[in-house]
Order: structure tokens, then sequence, then C-alpha cells
């Protein structure tokens, strides 16, 4: 079996999903890539988290999108991730959920505004929410078309997908990113965790201000970037 | 003991409730029938569900209400899963919970919108509630009544019970069903996850649009039904 | 060692507390009685639930208050209970916790409305609410005075203990009882779900009618009472 | 190795701010000092949780923040704690946490109202809430001046820091302390529990009054000073 050590990070993070309680049944999926290699590994679809094993982890070409490894089908979001890995040449892996308040934002396609240090940790401002996809990105092509619409996202809004690294697909739900798929896994964390901190907030005070601009950048630029000095030296 | 993997698939959907956290104490239950031998198997009434065991499951005659198997009495909404068994022939799995944001639409008397993909994915439309039932209704075959009204429901609808594979009942709370035990489960726990999705939702918006109804077909369509892709080939 | 039995029944019900999520760090306590004995049983004041043992329930006499066995202090709150067995001759068992939803009815002094078939099954009617202790009340005896408070809602509003085994003592939190401690625990556990449903359903509908009376006399005369039919016979 | 009992006294409070759920990811962290030896034991900055062992605890001194003991860079907030140490003699212990609640509280930089006896077990009135640091202030010795903010604002509004052992850091979360790093422990987790209850309560009824003074004053009482009778003697 090659790619072990790709699907056993792989595994791992499609478990984790489960134990941090960012999803139930066969919801969401994670991703990680070796661009090296020229492929992605992901969860296969509609599987049981708890059946889950190394081998049941497929591998496709980011290219082609092929499955080159595994016998089972990969997610039927995979054409989502390939267009993300494309997209956002540095980022690594992937993580898609349906958590609840995530979720919620999403379906209210209300960016997820940055209230306070918690988001600023991980999100260098406000999470954003995509448009909707037209009914003839939905007919033809439609996991293609919501990687694209993330990434049209992304550029008309000039963000740096490593400097804000979710977004909120409206009326489905949140993806997270990071330069490996471990990151991406925080990042998911931490995003249910803001969102569900911003949905109390906006409840004790529907007109709460977000963050001053500078409590936010002081809080991204200690944990990310070259004057960073939270956590141990690499 | 004969139907022994009939017992064993319903103590599993049963104890299924309390890991997914739909039910405390002996609320709610899940029934499974087995249409060619005529009958259904399904929770005692009032035992706790740590207590369980496969011999407690009840086996009951569908045409006729009658424990066929068992020394325990049968839950005490038997009757209202028979009538929903009897009115819904493709259904095969029956789970009730008082799961708290669903039972909270139900109380509220609101059916539960559309609002995003999570819920697209496991019903195809809005949840709706019930009528309540009227106090004659409630006087005599209380149980009985309370799947009639559920089937009424359904049919001055025009809802196809695997379409919509649950409701509210008004000042109560959900029912699921499905084609196995399994799958009601499934929709069961979808349900209170959409439900809280939702919950949020409105509190954020309090209009918040349904989801696009291209949408709410691809997500529906692109997991049951013939064209289906999700998952793994059967 | 006495009281064996009645001890574990109590070390039980304090520790059902925790697994139930009703309680954190030392908060809230359960006892029962054995009334031919006249003592009660109940758990020893700020000790963690995880060191619990048999031996640390203090036994405590119902007339007098003074500890018959046990080298533990009470819990602070033992006049309260001690009050309750005296005014309500008919229970034997009460359970005390700081339930989140339920006290923020209690914080709220809204008394918590019958929505539905789950309250139902536990309440014949809305929980009350107790007034406000006057000063005096606090000054002097305060714990004691917090029983009679309970009391004298009950006799002024004309209310059955059993019918309705629970009460929010105002901006403090909820006091349930039963028959036996077991049945108060599944009072409590049943209380703050309901309340948790409620909080939920006046968000979704401010002026949400409370449950028809004839589906709330027939879901708790279903559970309780000569008529009752839920369960196993005894 | 020296602060043998120090370090795992503080790893045992790290942990059990996870299985408090206080904490996911690396948020939060707690300390304690030991003042004669004029040292303050810490968790070390972005090191998960499930991988803290004894060795990993930093010792850092009081006075010039010097790491003493430990290979580890200690938590980023670590010149925060120091100065929580100097200007608040009689504290032995701090927890900084992002629990989801209190951190609402702080996003929306509403003090939190003291509605009920389980906040009057713990805070002595309302736990209250920094002002903004300046763009100076963040720019240079930004935990520092965390700090110093904290302290500002008890010495202003002329707080006893063991009266109301914890405060809402504006825009970021919640810092409780306590004599020992155990008590600091308790303060955390009732700062989340009342913060919850709280924000039920005001959902409830926006314009919900506080407790009334003397239950306040009784229920703090009752656990804190020389009059105190909750809990086992000494």
């Amino acid at each position: 079996m090659r790619y072990r050590e790709l699907r056993e990070r792989v595994l791992d993070a499609n478990l984790e999903l489960v134990r941090a309680g960012l999803v139930v049944l066969s919801f969401g999926n994670a991703s990680a890539t070796d661009r090296e290699a020229g492929v992605l590994a992901i969860k296969p679809s509609g599987v049981a988290y708890g059946r889950l094993r190394p081998k049941d982890i497929v591998i496709v070409g980011l290219a082609d999108g092929k499955v080159l490894e595994g016998s089972r089908r990969p997610s039927s979001d995979t054409p989502t991730h390939r267009v993300l890995y494309e997209a956002f040449p540095a980022i690594g892996g992937i993580v898609h959920t349906h958590s609840v308040c995530a979720t919620a934002w999403a379906q209210a396609r209300r960016e997820l505004p940055c209230f306070g240090t918690t988001h600023a940790d991980h999100f260098h401002g406000p999470v954003p929410v995509t448009r909707h996809l037209s009914p003839e990105e939905i007919a033809e092509d439609y996991e293609t078309n919501t990687g694209r619409v993330i990434a049209e996202r992304f550029a008309t809004g000039g963000l740096d997908p490593l400097e804000v690294p979710a977004v909120l697909d409206a009326s489905h739900g949140p993806f997270a990113w990071g330069s490996t798929v471990e990151e991406a896994l925080e990042n998911a964390v931490g995003l249910e965790a803001v969102a569900a901190m911003a949905f109390c907030t906006v409840a004790l005070d529907a007109s709460a201000p977000a963050i001053p601009q500078e409590l936010l950048d002081k809080h991204f630029r200690r944990k990310h970037g070259p004057g960073a000095y939270y956590g141990q030296p690499g």
C-alpha cells in the first residue's frame, strides 16, 4: 500500500471530526494532498465513520480526478476539493463539515463577523459567504462548481486563503483548509467554536461591533507569519 | 427464539437512540417490520434502555396488534406504529423520539423549513406538522388516532413518505421512518441535526428564505432514487 | 453500617446527577427518606461527586435534623429537604439541581408552561415558581424557610405534589421529588429536558399556547394513577 | 525535578479544562504560584492538552518572567498571569479559557449580572468587563497590558479579587482565579455555568432583574469568609 502515511493522516482527521462533534452519520469529509505525487487522499462516500480503515481512504489524481488506489468510491464532494487545491496552491488539507452553528450562519447567509480573539487566532477577518450557484451550475458539474464559486469569492474579495482559511457555502455549510490536513482540522474546530460564540454574541447584542482592527491584527499575527511567537519553535 | 435478527436490529436501533443523544430516561421507541411474516418488533414499554436485551423486544402481529412473542408489554405507542406500517406500505422501520430541537418545533407547531443541504440530503421539502387530535380522538384509541392523523397529513398534503420520511406530531414530538429501521434511525438523527440548525438559522434571520428549489432537488436526488450517486454501489 | 440500602440508593441517585449532566462541581443534592425509621439519607456538603462513597452519605433524623450516622456534615440544604418531607407526606425522595435550563426559568421567575406531551408525561400542569423569601426569612433559618415557601406555593395553589412533582425556586433553581428517590431523579431529568424544549419553543413562538387540556390529561394519566397503562405491570 | 507537586497540580488543572468542556484545541491555560519560592508554573504555549506531561509545565520567575525550569516556551499569556499575581497578592492560581458562553458575554462587552444563587455561590456581584486596550497598549507588551487593564478594572471598581474571582476581558474571554489553582478552576467552571444560565435568562426576559441583594449576600457568605457553613470543616 502506497501513500500509507497520507491515508493514515486523512483517516485520523476524519475520525477527529466525529470526536470533535462536528459531524454525525456520514456527514462531512477531510482530505489531504501530496502535490509532488499529484494526488489527494479523501474519505469514501457515505461510509460510516466507525467503519473507516486506512485502506478505505481513496487516492485520487489531482489533475484528472481518477481513482488511483482504493476499491471505494471517493466522497461525492471530491471535485470540490480538487478545485480548491488547484485554486489555492498553498493549501495541503481540506475539511468539510455540517457543524451546527457554522451551518446555521451559512443557511442564514450571514458572513461570520470577527467578534473576538478566538476568531482572530484563526481567521484574519470575517469568514465570508459564497453566492448561490445558478440553476445551470447546479444542473451540471455541481460539485466542481461548488469549488469554483468558493474560489471566485476569494478572488473577487481579494482574500488570501491562508489568512482566512474557511468559507461558508450558502445554504450548505462550512469548508475549512490549511497548509496541512491537521491545520485544516484545527480551523474547522475553531470555526465551529467561534460560530457558536458569535451566535450567542448577537443574541446578547444584535448590533455588537466587530473586534478593534489592531486587536484582530495582533492576535492573528502572534500565531501566524514571520513575527509569530505563539506555540513552540518549529 | 424466532425473529432473532429482527430483534437484534430493533435492539441496536433503540440503543443507538441513547448514544445519539435523542432520548433520555425511557423516552421514545424504535420498531421494524417483517411484512412477509406479518409482524413488527418493538421496544417494551417503560423499560430503561440500559437494561434492554434482545429477548425484551416484543413481537406483535401487524394486523391485530396481539403480542406473539415476549413476556413484556410492548411500547404504548405500538398502535401508532401499526397504523403507519399499514398507511405507508414502503416503510420497514419507525423511530419515535422526544429529541429537544425537533420537539420544540412540534411544540411551536411550526413546520420545519428546508434551509440547507443537510436537510435536503434527508427530506425532500419541509417536515410537516400534524393537526391536533380532537378530544374524541384522544379519549378513545389515542395511539391509533395519532397514527391516523399522521397518515391523514401525508394524504391531504400529497406527500410521499419516502420523500419526506418524518413528521412533527403537534405538541408531541417527531416520528421518522425509512425502508429499514436503520434508515429510520438515520432520518431521526438527521432530523434533530437540521432542527437544531434551523433553530439557529431563524434566530440569526427571522425571515430566512428556504433553500432554492433546484439545490433542494439536487441534494435529495444525489442520495435518493434511480440517479443517486452518493455512497457506495449497493 | 445500618441503612446500607438507603445509602446506596442515595449515592446512586447523586452520581446519576453527574452522568445526566444536571450538576457540575458540588452543585445539587439527592436524598431519600425511610419514614418508618424516621430518617433521611443525604449527600454530604461540598464533597466532590467523584469521591463519594456509601459511608459519606449522612443519616439525619427527620424530626430533629440531628446527624445519626456519618462523620460528614450533611448538605447545607438538609433543612429544606426535611420541611418538604414533612409538608408532602407522600414523597420518598428529593433531588435538587442547578441544571442550566430549569435554573434559567427560575431566574427569569417564569413558571414552566406545559407545551407538550414530554412535560405531560411527568407534570400534570405548569411547574410553578415560588415567591422570593423576605429579608427576614433569609436572615434566619434560610434553608428551612426555603422549604416552607415551596410548601406554601403548593398549599395556596391547591397543587398535589405527586401530580406536579417539582418546583422552580425563584432566583435559585429546581427541586424535584417523587414517591422514591429514583422517581425524584426521573422527574429532575425530565424537568431539565422539558425546560430546554420550552426554552426553544418560546424562542420559535413567543406566544406559543399550552398543550390542549385533554392531551395533557391523557398523557399524565396513561403513566400515573389507577388507569395507567404505560410501563410494565408492577 | 523540583516543583513536582506544583507541576502536577497545574497539569491536573489544565487537563480538567478539557474534561469540563471549557477549552478545545490548545485554547486557554492554567497556572499556580509558589510565592515563597518566587515562581509560577504554567502550561507551555500551543501544546495539545492530550500530550501534556508534568515535565512540560514551565517554571517561570514571578519577578522577572525568566524560564527557570523546562525546555518548553511558556504560554504566551504568561505576562498576564504575572501581572495578576502581582496585583492580587491573595491569589494562588489563575485559569484562562475561551469557554463559549463566558466569551460571548465578553464579546458583547456586557458585564455578567448576578441572576441567581449559582452565581452568588461563586461571585459576590456581577462579573465585570474590562475596557479595550488602546492601540499603543496592544502594540507593545500586549500580554502585560492585558493584565494591567484587568487590575485597573478591579482598582477603579473597588472590587476585591477574592470576592469577585473572575473578569471578562473585552473581545477576548474570561480569566478566573482563586486562592489556589483548584479554586481558580472551580470559579472558571462556575463562571461558564452561570454565563450559560444568564444567557438563557435574558432570552426568557430581556429585563430580568438581578437577584435580591440579601439573597446574594446570604449565598456568598454561606460559602466564603468567617461565617461560612457550606462544605466540610477544614
